[in-house]
């Protein structure tokens, strides 16, 4: 007991570490033996009592922690009523975003509506058409599923070269929750639809976008949920609180928000949303549409361009994060020359289907440049492909659908940066 | 397409549903027909446009769900300093629990340590005591895993019947996160530990209380993780930022915050909070220790105390949480007659071991009062007990380690409360 009572030296402790010893793994250094220090050296934070409990508002991050938030760029849309902000990928770790971090895009602004004044309609091709309150939803057999939501224009200034400088901006367009929520099905069920396998359901939101898009039925009655929680809270107000569709594995624009109407229909709509928009252009002109699907795809987010190597050679933890619509990742490679060799990394767990998987690399740096790519293939044998192979198929007038591999140049300091390699 | 764009009557929609019809399952009202008000009835909501994204701070909850936040009970500790807030479980879904939600314990208060000035270190019987930076944590090969963490006397105030009002203050000292961390085992052998099975390591935490817990070498070299982040982002200060330790499965009490040192000992230290704290006092006034693991559990978030049912009669959402700090939650019966007769729940996806798990039993409510319970098993085999089980063993002299079956009494107008059954 003497023994285990015994108070080692603080020296090296308390004076801190900045020195590293030669020859530690992690470079931690050497604790110093002398006398006991700990009495006139005790930290401030060891010889005071802290805050207390007995103000419970919303807890809140550290104010150390207040550069991990969304970000917005300013140039990238005419109006922040129709636009997008980006998760910060870059400094967080493991697989379930925050919701306090988590992107948002907007196409008319994110609306205030309560739970008492929610309404869902469920009409068109149905024997009985209803409108469900909040609470009348709250009643049915409900599921929980961790999903990831990506907007289809993630990475996709890309397609020309834009390069921005950070994993945030390049793919923070993303986001994985835990959803709670009544499947689409249930509810279609309820009001008597025609589920025949040529119907589709179009959906639409409260907002003044409304931001309609159609349903093949098959997907409909497949995964879709009626979500009201995500990671056991509500949803917040900008991701359509109280009630919004998450569409599994499929673009964001289909997870519509302030859920209002869901009508059974003879085909697709048409809309604005599936049109105009959230279609890819092809080099001649031509577009392809009902891309819904967002294929496998992954990014390394540390080293990055917002996170730089500061502690020169040694032992280094390469993290990234691989997801696909398709299903589970299954493997993920990570290339330190730009592609020419691979070696396989290590799934942080085995991921859940449609839902964000993370990857590590552990490696020893030995401080020379590294050009950093990681490669995700799914349950499907799909393989992520290279920029030029997403070009050469698609041409450069896309905006969605760019899932090619991204490449971080890391000089000898370990800054890094967005390039592309041919 | 013309049909699919066809406009539905929305005087419904418009004018609420607050009279249910007959005879649907969840009492959605039927949609009726009529001239389409749609212009001038039009909701503000859908007129204007809404928050745009050019502020983009942390991302809070939507106001109206204000009153989903930790709570605290005022007289249960003679200063805020050392006092614990409890987890608002009966207002969350799912099983993640999201870290502005979960609840915090302090045996004298939260202290605000910077990454810059964190230091931890190991020393002891090891070959090459050690300090570490944040920095140098990064480093080390990392994992991630969701598991919950329960404070010792969750539940506690149950021994003598004092029965709180609400799942919040019984069971609300628990929250459940994925942590991403470096084994300990790993730091362990950096330093060269001694790993001898008759070892062990004791941790402290930074603060004034240090809370030293000693811990078995058995259970260092398992699953115990120096994490430095939960869902993703860094811990918060009142959780232990920039690092502290994870004992998956055992009392909240070893999860060492602010975690400074972790010194091999050739065996227990037999300190504060593992002797006069922590420990369960007997009728006869002996005491049991090394109580560690938490053992299986559950309770109904919904309905219960703040959760009353205000639908009336029909579908009925029971909802619930069970967790063993054994491994995984197997099955869960839920009674509704105060344990005369069992159902067994649907489990909301396969928990993971030692992690919350979502249970559900989806019922049609007659109306009539129910004594509400639940009942967990866990992949041992174990069945959690009923309160008078719990006495009988263990007397009523307790503060801690009350897993006992919880009894809600809802009576016919939907109203829950705290009730004990013999």
């Amino acid at each position: 007991m003497s023994d285990a009572l015994s108070r080692p030296s603080r020296r090296a402790f308390l004076k801190g570490s900045a020195a590293m010893a030669a020859g530690t793994v992690a470079g931690a250094a050497a604790a110093q033996s002398g006398p006991d220090p700990l009495i006139t050296e005790l930290q401030d934070w060891a010889s005071y009592t802290g805050a207390g409990v007995d103000e419970t508002p919303y807890g809140m991050p550290i104010s150390f922690e207040s550069h991990v938030v969304r970000r917005n760029v300013e140039w990238l849309t005419a109006s922040p009523i129709s636009s997008i902000n980006f998760t910060p990928i870059h400094a967080l770790e493991g697989t379930i975003t925050p919701q306090g971090c988590a992107f948002e895009r907007h196409h008319s602004g994110a609306i205030e509506l309560s739970k008492q004044d929610y309404r869902l309609m469920i009409n068109g091709l149905v024997d009985r058409p209803l409108v469900f309150t909040y609470a009348d939803i709250e009643r049915f057999p409900r599921e929980n599923h961790v999903y990831f939501c990506e907007c289809a224009a993630n990475t996709g200034m890309e397609w020309a070269g834009a390069q921005l400088n950070g994993a945030q901006f390049t793919h923070g367009m993303i986001h994985n929750m835990e959803y709670t929520g009544v499947p689409l099905r249930t509810l279609l069920k309820e009001a008597g639809a025609d589920i025949s396998a040529d119907k589709w359901v179009y959906v639409e939101g409260a907002d003044a976008s409304s931001n309609g898009r159609s349903i093949p039925m098959e997907k409909a009655l497949d995964d879709v949920l009626v979500a009201f929680k995500a990671n056991g809270e509500a949803l917040r107000m900008e991701h359509g609180y109280p009630v919004r569709l998450v569409v599994p594995g499929w673009e964001g624009n289909m997870w519509v928000k302030w859920l209002r109407r869901i009508e059974v229909v003879d085909g697709p709509v048409e809309s604005r949303e599936e049109t105009s928009k959230y279609t890819d252009v092809y080099e001649d002109g031509t577009a392809r549409k009902w891309t819904w699907v967002m294929d496998a795809k992954s990014v390394i987010t540390s080293p990055s361009p917002q996170m730089p190597i500061t502690h020169g050679k040694g032992p280094l933890v390469i993290s990234g994060l691989a997801w696909s619509g398709h299903g589970q990742i299954t493997r993920v490679d990570v290339s330190r020359d730009g592609g020419i060799t691979w070696e396989t990394a290590r799934l942080g767990k085995q991921g859940d289907t449609k839902a964000l998987t993370r990857f590590y690399l552990d490696v020893d740096w030995d401080g020379a440049p590294m050009l950093l790519q990681s490669r995700a293939m799914d349950e499907t044998g799909y393989v992520q492909p290279t920029k030029a192979q997403l070009r050469d198929s698609r041409g450069e007038n896309s905006v969605y659908h760019n899932n090619c591999i991204q490449t971080w140049y890391v000089n000898e300091q370990g800054i890094a940066e967005n390039v592309e390699v041919s």
